[in-house]
């Protein structure tokens, strides 16, 4: 699992039908300790309800499906688990504590 | 799930069996919010029916061959599950918004 | 599976009902051998009861599941299954002998 | 899934069982659009039968295992699923459309 | 699956019951074709008896627990499934061919 932020969302209406309903929400990683290249943002559906601007955790396969309450046989791999409320972190990025 | 561009096709004749009739669509990763390196493209197969150009979601693992309707028991691992339509992303690069 | 160091806690009251009651861990991994990029912190569930500063074993995926005593049906895909006593590798960084 | 070229072969004796008797090909992912970090090269079994030179389409985890034909319960987890033909990539790097 | 060198190993009293008695070796992938950034070292069982030193292939995933004999539910998803006798690989970094 990652700590992201919600930066956006995705529209599409030709899709898989289990995306049927579902937010489609861009999360971007929150930035490492030192200076490094960018990782790209994650399409995630939204089990939880963020809002953009939150940071959230980001968890991939099978765990994201259950997140949504199936049994795993969903055509996503990617969901929020849960809305950060706040980090402790020493030594962290700015970023890392701007509730967004 | 990552958001990328179909920028073309790759054919194969000597292929697993699974892979028979499918289309074998080049996507690339959409490019991050800063410079950066790039990531390569991915194989992904077309259950949606993109085309060359156009913004997508793509799935990996299981998901891909959900979304593909068999019972997970597929030769790939990744798959479009979404055709963009729109993306709303603040500060997200230009290249996000092209509709292709 | 990686080798790390508990940076931090991330807290989350909005989250997956799999994510109640676990302590969600912040785990940077060590750094390489060379300098380069940062790869970004892990946010994993914490079965084996590791103290902030102390170096770690992170398991993906079902591992991370298998590890906290279920069927594999959790919402998360990241834990902590070693708590590491000793690193004997000639020539790494002196970070990884750190006990923290 | 990614494309790749052969590179070469990897010999060991002591192996995993589920390895006996496979061919271990060293797959090195073709570049990407952009110069950057290279990516280190995978090792594939091959299931489809390439060459040395030859592009190839590699896929990872379970849809590996399906491509050599059985229940998914095989201790390797990428293989080649297709020997390219052609690719049709507007803008490609040249090295996309060497044959080899 | 990739292709590393055994660079040392890791000791972890408190950890999960499925690690009880497992060797923890750090398996460091080898060089890229081209300089690049680093790639950090990987934790892996080792069911086949590798020393430092020896370069070895390690799968990732189900496929390595499947490697250790079990049935898919074990807390690790690492594990070295071949011992490297020889490589060929035209053009590779002298590393490779280095027995170790």
């Amino acid at each position: 699992m990652f700590l992201g932020r919600v930066v956006g969302q995705v529209w599409a209406t030709r899709k898989s039908a289990d995306l049927e309903g579902k937010r489609l929400l861009l999360v971007r990683p929150l930035e490492s300790y030192e200076e490094g290249d960018p990782v790209g943002p994650v399409v995630a559906v939204d089990p939880v309800g963020a809002d953009v601007g939150e940071r959230v955790v980001v968890a991939f396969g099978k765990a994201a499906r259950v997140a949504c309450g199936g049994d795993g046989d969903f055509a996503f791999e990617a969901a929020i688990v849960g809305i950060v409320d706040d980090v402790d972190a020493t030594g962290a990025p700015a970023d890392w504590s701007e509730v967004g």
